[in-house]
């Protein structure tokens, strides 16, 4: 859904008390002096904008989005980016362009080591899709403290050693990583040179994770033999930003994974029904670790 | 691998009595007049080239190659192209060539009913990967009387009136059908008529399943949304044909599921084993049938 029809407007408040705003990456200063706001309903899955505007009153509690149907839709795209890097689609779409039929040779996916960033509700869905295919995961998470339960065909890893120790061993990097001051250009030159020559990048997550210019000269040196890159730095992405027209960048209008309003409703009005009758809130936002 | 390289040629085998010929995809004529010849092991899945070779001698046994490699290999090309056309990839990726910033609608995998025609081992596993990812599954087989055990998931139909039900609910077909006399031509105007306004068409079987000229016009009236190409009427596709220039055709080089050297060769080895133990040979083709 487009996202700021369904940011409040200080003009339709009126100045009537709010008990709960309900956003999606609304306009800074949107939620600056409500009053009475005792809940902040996140319909998108990244706070990172919410946590960057000063104006969001820091003691209401926030709540992200996490919609199952989001996650499976993230590890739709996930998955359909490796498939189509492992396998080729990429360069045969390339070649469909020039009328070149040229078969190139073929891999089992237990010989495509990928790498997911990020291991929570949308990492541990992706990783669980690409397990599936046989591809063999590491899931890593920059926290050790609270790694979740294992699954079948994943390798779970965590700090900083054990990134830099998988990146030698992947053909696929996914991001899925919150945007936080630790995680913010963690898509740089010194990461990507760990890789393979000829590895995929796949970013879902958000473009501050990336150093544009770091992934612009892996792709020119061969290090990344492509990217899938679905958030930027500015967005939309400008039209005359390199990006669009380089052979080996796949270009996506941040569509990933969308909320679903139909089961988004559903988790807001579990929230909302929570205040209500004080139960606990559930997906509340931990705002020194920025998710 | 390139599919002459492994084809015997009868200068090679001076006249020396053959036991086993070992074939993938031999010019026609190449087992006539073998002295001794007691199996055809096809390195290749479907047979329609051999069997279509009247030199071909009738009275020895066919083998199909079975492959767990390259069912998986096309199990992923099919997902590949499913998630592609359901979350409509391909046409960001037309997006992507006019710089155009357009998210669109999203929607779950269970509102995506999926056809796979053919459910032999391919039809199988892709059925099974395509059900795992919560797509509705419809594996259609000419034959009732030889239908594999269901798969969660899975809804198997059988027959022609089966076949025009399902197709009127059918998001994206999927073909991996034997090429025989009675199979040859299939997907034709009559059969895309059937589908909803702007269903996918993914042909990973043989050319002559379809009527080019009738995918092409469904193509055009928009019945067809947009076609993954694997296999055509003449291969290598001719440079000047239309479907590498059609904007809704992803042309694929017959690499949907190659063979895997390595895990087929241990196929062939068991069946040439067999045959010198006297056990029973494995994936014989019943020639009255085509496969």
């Amino acid at each position: 859904m487009p996202a700021h029809h369904l940011a409040l407007t200080r003009a339709e408040l009126a100045g009537d008390p709010v008990d709960v705003a309900i956003v999606a990456n609304p306009p800074p200063g949107s939620l600056a002096d409500l009053r009475g706001l005792r809940l902040i309903q996140s319909l998108w899955a990244g706070v990172d904008r919410l946590l960057a505007d000063a104006t969001v009153p820091q003691q209401v509690p926030l709540a992200r989005m996490v919609d199952s149907a989001m996650n499976q839709a993230m590890a739709e795209t996930a998955l359909w980016a490796t498939l189509a890097l492992h396998r080729g689609f990429f360069r045969y779409a390339a070649n469909q362009r020039a009328a070149q039929w040229l078969p190139h040779d073929q891999r089992r996916s237990d010989e495509v080591p990928v790498l997911v960033l990020g291991y929570g509700q949308m990492g541990q869905m992706t990783a669980k899709r690409l397990a599936q295919q046989g591809y063999p995961v590491t899931a890593w998470r920059r926290d050790a403290g609270q790694v979740p339960a294992s699954l079948p065909g994943v390798q779970v890893a965590t700090g900083e050693a054990a990134l830099l120790a998988a990146l030698a061993q992947t053909q696929v990097v996914i991001n899925l990583l919150p945007l936080t001051s630790e995680t913010r250009g963690i898509l740089c030159a010194q990461l990507l040179s760990r890789l393979p020559t000829g590895a995929g990048l796949v970013n879902l997550a958000r473009g501050a994770h990336m150093v544009e210019a770091d992934v612009m000269a892996a792709l020119d040196s061969g290090r990344l033999g492509h990217a899938v890159l679905d958030v930027f730095a500015t967005e939309p992405l400008p039209t005359d930003h390199p990006f669009w027209r380089h052979p080996r960048v796949t270009v996506l209008p941040h569509a990933a994974a969308m909320t679903d309003a139909r089961s988004a409703a559903q988790v807001v009005a579990r929230n909302v029904d929570a205040l209500a009758t004080g139960r606990p809130l559930a997906h509340l936002v931990a705002r020194y670790r920025g998710y």
